[in-house]
């Protein structure tokens, strides 16, 4: 058996993807439409509060295409709480014009690969803290996918023995590393939670930088030979402004 | 042909996944939406007297994410009383705002791989009988998986020869029994009965629990090289207290 | 090219998966529900006369877990017969209330692998015949699973000489010998019929015995190396007393 | 590069299948049936005139099992035409009551592999006109299905040189000779239009041929090695009368 | 790790999927269709203006089969631009009337591996302008898929050396040319935006041209090792007046 690699994990994580019922949507009178706006605000605010008490985190954007109309990303110390904030989130009258298209769950993860441990503890790290429980970049871009590592064959991840996976995600990581100002990358642990091994949200404040990565990446021998993605998810970000011009119907 | 494993099985179990219909639940009125609730809980109150009696158990768990809001894993001592268990649930009230999202049909399995043989009927044992008829545990998480054993060019699980799968199980069940105390595993056979070989089912106090020992078990060759996985999910409890709370609405 | 083996062909075989729709079935009133019930027993009782007079057979299970409700499996002795009866079941009030779910279109097949040819002209064989045009056991329990053989690399079923393809199916054909008297088999080849290659439904008194025989084949080079499955069902028997009480509502 | 074959392609092929709404479909008044039917079998014999003129053919059957209900195939001189006849079905009132299950976009295809051409314009050819412009047959069984050839590893028939792939389709096409009066096959090539490369379209007296003939040719390496299937599909062919007993419901 | 090559990326793209929901449509009065109609040329006109202007640019189809009815293709400067557009076409009444599809969300791509660059800023190259920036043609025919370069064992394009890829490119991109005036191309990449790495638009006046290049491609190494293909869409144009008669029931 190859040696697993150590992870950190910090707030729990809920990707939740939904389409807007148009049609159901515009059925509803004006003031109908306002009055769930204003409820769904309250729960933005009510989640902009916790975020400021560093309680935990989210984020809001409009998705691009066809796959969701929304996505709303939240951390939250317990899987209890994030269950709670889905039920809130599904409770509302807005939930009730839209439709679930996807969700993920995971758990902020860094992975000891890269890491010189000092022998003290890494949850009192200051820097260790601000990455495990981190407050979500407000950029105007978002990209999320999720992610495994490959066993297929010759190209299987977890055979290989640890001093090489290191050697792969250092190189790896040089990538992400010169990307460093232009695109923030929040890495969430999956497995055992959902369908792939990781999460991968990306935030930028130029949309092109994603692409630019991404690809640059496929081209490293960690995305090359090992990685295989699920979808991909990119969108604009959601103001309490843009949300209301987003669902403003005449 | 490569020796079989001999397995022992147990009492027979559903895994059944629903998502809750909030547009429709939320048209009943406070009287109707509590009526259906009692309707539901009074099966919940049977079952917990069959559980009483060891002639079955059951656990009850929210789940986090769009894949499902609700799973009952149900084990009864024959498929009749599964199958009148589900159609039981079928025809509740509640049911009606409940969308089937996924199921699993499998049995409690044990695999000889790594018993001892003393030549005394095994299913005499109390400590074989403990597992084969288990009272399922009450613990604040849950996770449920359903998995293959690999049959692709040279990493074919049914292709080895006995001797060699024993060994490999041995080092795999090491890492299961360095999470005893933290995380407890009921493995139910499927094959013949459902889509994959196996379902696991995992219980903890910690659900980070879940994510480490699935992890760590990837790492080690049953996994790596032979492990196949369906979809992951992972749920809260629910007891009456949180199952009213989840349904409540304004 | 390899040889083909030569198969011999019997009555034709729908097997069809409904879901019942509760929620619109606990609508109608009790005696909607009463007739539609007598309407579609007068069709069971319709092919009950057509397997006494031995011009075809079928059998009636409900399925357990959330892929379907209800399995009718229905021979006939032509493509167009078999079409009629599915329409028939269309065209029923009860259909109303059914959501199909599944079906698999093929026919009752033997194949020559192990069969010692003496000339004479097997359809007249009334062995042969026997198992051409067989009656559907009614055990309590079902399995119904699709397959295909494998065309994958080095592992390509149809690139075998004769040779080997006869002995590895003698072998496997032992596995199944080793099960008489407690599972009965069908085999439905399906090429050109349906996606997969055969239909294998079997037949037991103890449900347990269908995961103990596709475990086992599992183990054996034919199914280890060449088997890809589909999907897999279970049912138990219903007859129009359990028929009445699974469609009985308060 | 391995040199492309040449293809002569003829009229444009749209399969179209869809599946029944029995439950609206039994809704409509006797008259409102009996109306859709009458605008229905207009278009039908609209498209029969098209075809006496040889400007265009179709071929119309009911499919067994839950995959559809119905086939349209329709052959028209260009792409708009079989848009037109599309558009015009999806306009027919019985199109209210057919749900979309299915459809095929192709051209009919000659592939030169076995040709031998004489310098002389093959269009202007009288033989290879009947096989392009094709009047479809109506026999009582249709039998469809999609396929590509794998481009997998070591089998990779696009990688073949030309004289082994002549090789390879030759013997593959004596196989489909040897049934010529038992089953007619159009080929319809989709490459650039649809999501495999080729549709297979089979029309036969007797429905087992379809297995026969598919079966055996799964044992020549064209198929064995480099065929990759998609859905199958069986039907019995619908005039009129059938049509009519087919929609009658009491 | 090997050299990723360098793109230039021009406008973005948003290729949207409908199908008509005729039985709604037909539910309309005359007077309703006609505002609805109406409505949607207003806003094709409106992004006439934004072509004209050169902000942008987009292409209108009809497509053959049941994967879609109707294409929009359209290019913006910005993925807000490409959202609001988006929002803007949902929240039309013709809208309720269309069943989302499919979309695909990528950006215009110039890749180097042809590209000679001279040191100068490609960004300010007419030539390199024109096809980042491209008016779309209005062309009869159109076709789009979306594909990835394979990274599957042996077959792996991004293990390739840049020299190799180049090389590879060379030949692949002749055959492209040598259907110039006959195929128009529009390549837009998509890594870290959508689920394949690069969708391709094709364009013709004879769509029989489609076939021919993408068939004949398939036999370059660059498509037979290294190409996975998603599906494809293939389409007629459509003018105002084509979508009043595509619209008009009776």
């Amino acid at each position: 058996m190859s040696e697993a690699v150590q992870t950190l994990d910090g707030w729990y994580c809920l990707h939740d993807f939904r389409t807007i019922d148009w049609s159901s949507w515009k059925m509803l009178s004006e003031n109908e439409r306002q009055a769930a706006i204003e409820e769904f605000e309250a729960i933005l605010n009510k989640w902009a509060f916790v975020e400021e008490e560093q309680k935990g985190s989210h984020a809001f954007y409009s998705i691009v295409g066809q796959k969701a109309d929304l996505m709303v990303m939240v951390l939250r110390p317990t899987m209890d709480e994030l269950s709670e904030v889905e039920t809130e989130l599904n409770k509302t009258t807005f939930a009730e014009y839209l439709i679930p298209s996807y969700s993920y769950v995971s758990v902020v993860e860094l992975s000891s690969y890269l890491a010189k441990g000092d022998g003290s503890d890494p949850y009192e790290n200051p820097y260790v803290r601000a990455r495990l429980y981190p407050t979500l970049p407000k950029t105007p871009y978002v990209c999320f996918y999720p992610m495994d590592k490959r066993r297929s064959g010759n190209d299987n991840w977890y055979m290989l023995p640890m001093e090489e996976r290191r050697d792969l995600m250092k190189s790896h990581g040089l990538i992400g590393r010169s990307y460093a100002g232009k695109v923030k990358q929040i890495i969430t642990g999956s497995v055992g939670f959902d369908d792939y091994e990781w999460g991968v949200t990306l935030f930028a404040d130029d949309v092109l930088q994603f692409k630019k990565l991404v690809y640059e990446m496929r081209f490293d021998e960690v995305s090359a030979r090992y990685g295989e993605f699920g979808s991909f998810f990119v969108g604009n970000l959601l103001d309490n402004e843009r949300l209301e011009k987003l669902l403003h119907v005449k």
